[in-house]
């Protein structure tokens, strides 16, 4: 049975997301990444970037959440777009935009406006910046098509549908106003059961929550460097 | 014809190097991102994330260095792994590892050292940090393989040329001597015919070199609101 390594956070969202939908069976295998268990050698055997999530389903392993939502499409033959070029060509585009852009860009804001020292000004800027634009970008594509590839709900949705749940927290409470067509998807997707159980799954474990400085120094090794 | 928006970049490079590689034939539409002329309309209409490369083949519009190189070895059946899920999911991990980590974790250290002002060290060591971490994770594969995947020479390690040529300006002149796997992978594909030609495009037009303030302007468009 497949194993997916799991934390509450946007990246693993998307693949608990894709395995619920999918009807894939699976095995949680919960990783504490305030307590440091991605650095631990048993699991960066499995994923050397020692980042949630990861997935081993007999002898393969896949990590990254969007080399896994590929895994898993193709293994299931689900919410993929049609196997021609005019379908895959914007179902790769797409989902690298996610991946490369919405992520990346993403996750440097919310580290730099909650976690980073004074001053801190330019880069706040920068990835405020860039989040908004990137998002900007999905909200004019939702505008012009229900979902990200067009009509039929894909594993691309999926993947906006991790970071999406998290746009308050990246961009502000007040976001959504400038956001409404990802709004709507937002508020389609979790309406799903699928949605709704894998936003279950946090529950199955006492994930630790306290951001302390045991949770920084795992989550932000490259910080040992500046107390040296 | 396939028409490929190109700029002399790590990203461009990568597709440059499939397309030489794979023999498809094409026309290069040079896209000087120092005059701003990613941000046209007739552009964006191309690739909404204003950003080389993107690629046009008939009707279908792909963007995005690695989705390309995805699309584009669908379409020549060359350099990908076997299509077994054993040899799939490695290439859709480590093709992701190098879209949501190298790319993004150089061009942010590339950035910062050499772009953005004072007081910069946190980010500067952030991303200097992360870039070698995530490098050094390749070199450790590479010490284990002939190529990212084992034994065959496949578009992850075109993905990995891409950026693996800006080292020395990511790291510094000294990269190399903690890097060696990664510089015999460099050095083996650059020996390639099709490297070679892959690096003569950008003789063949006069791209802008000069970074002043409209390059600024034009590159990093997030510091308009800074002076605002």
């Amino acid at each position: 049975m497949i194993k997916f390594y799991y934390h509450p956070s946007p990246n693993p969202a998307k693949v608990a997301l894709y395995l619920e939908e999918s009807g894939l069976p699976y095995e949680l295998v919960p990783v504490d990444t305030r307590k440091g268990e991605q650095h631990e050698l048993a699991f960066r055997a499995i994923n050397p970037n020692a980042k949630t999530p990861a997935l081993v389903d007999g002898d393969v392993t896949v990590f990254d959440s969007n080399a896994i939502l590929l895994y898993l499409a193709e293994k299931a033959g689900k919410f993929l777009p049609a196997n021609t070029p005019e379908a895959r060509g914007p179902m790769y585009s797409w989902l690298m935009f996610v991946a490369t852009g919405i992520g990346p860009y993403s996750g440097q804001a919310v580290h730099f406006k909650n976690f980073a020292p004074e001053p801190k000004d330019y880069a706040v800027n920068r990835y405020d910046f860039e989040a908004w634009r990137h998002w900007s970008i999905i909200d004019a594509q939702l505008a012009k098509h229900r979902y990200m590839l067009g009509d039929q709900y894909t594993l691309v949705d999926m993947a906006v549908w991790g970071w999406a749940r998290a746009i308050p927290f990246v961009l502000g409470a007040e976001a959504w106003e400038k956001l409404p067509h990802v709004k709507r998807l937002l508020d389609e997707i979790n309406a799903r059961p699928a949605a709704q159980r894998a936003e279950a799954l946090k529950a199955r474990h006492a994930f630790k929550t306290e951001m302390d400085d045991d949770a920084r120094e795992a989550l932000f090794p490259q910080n040992a460097r500046l107390v040296a």
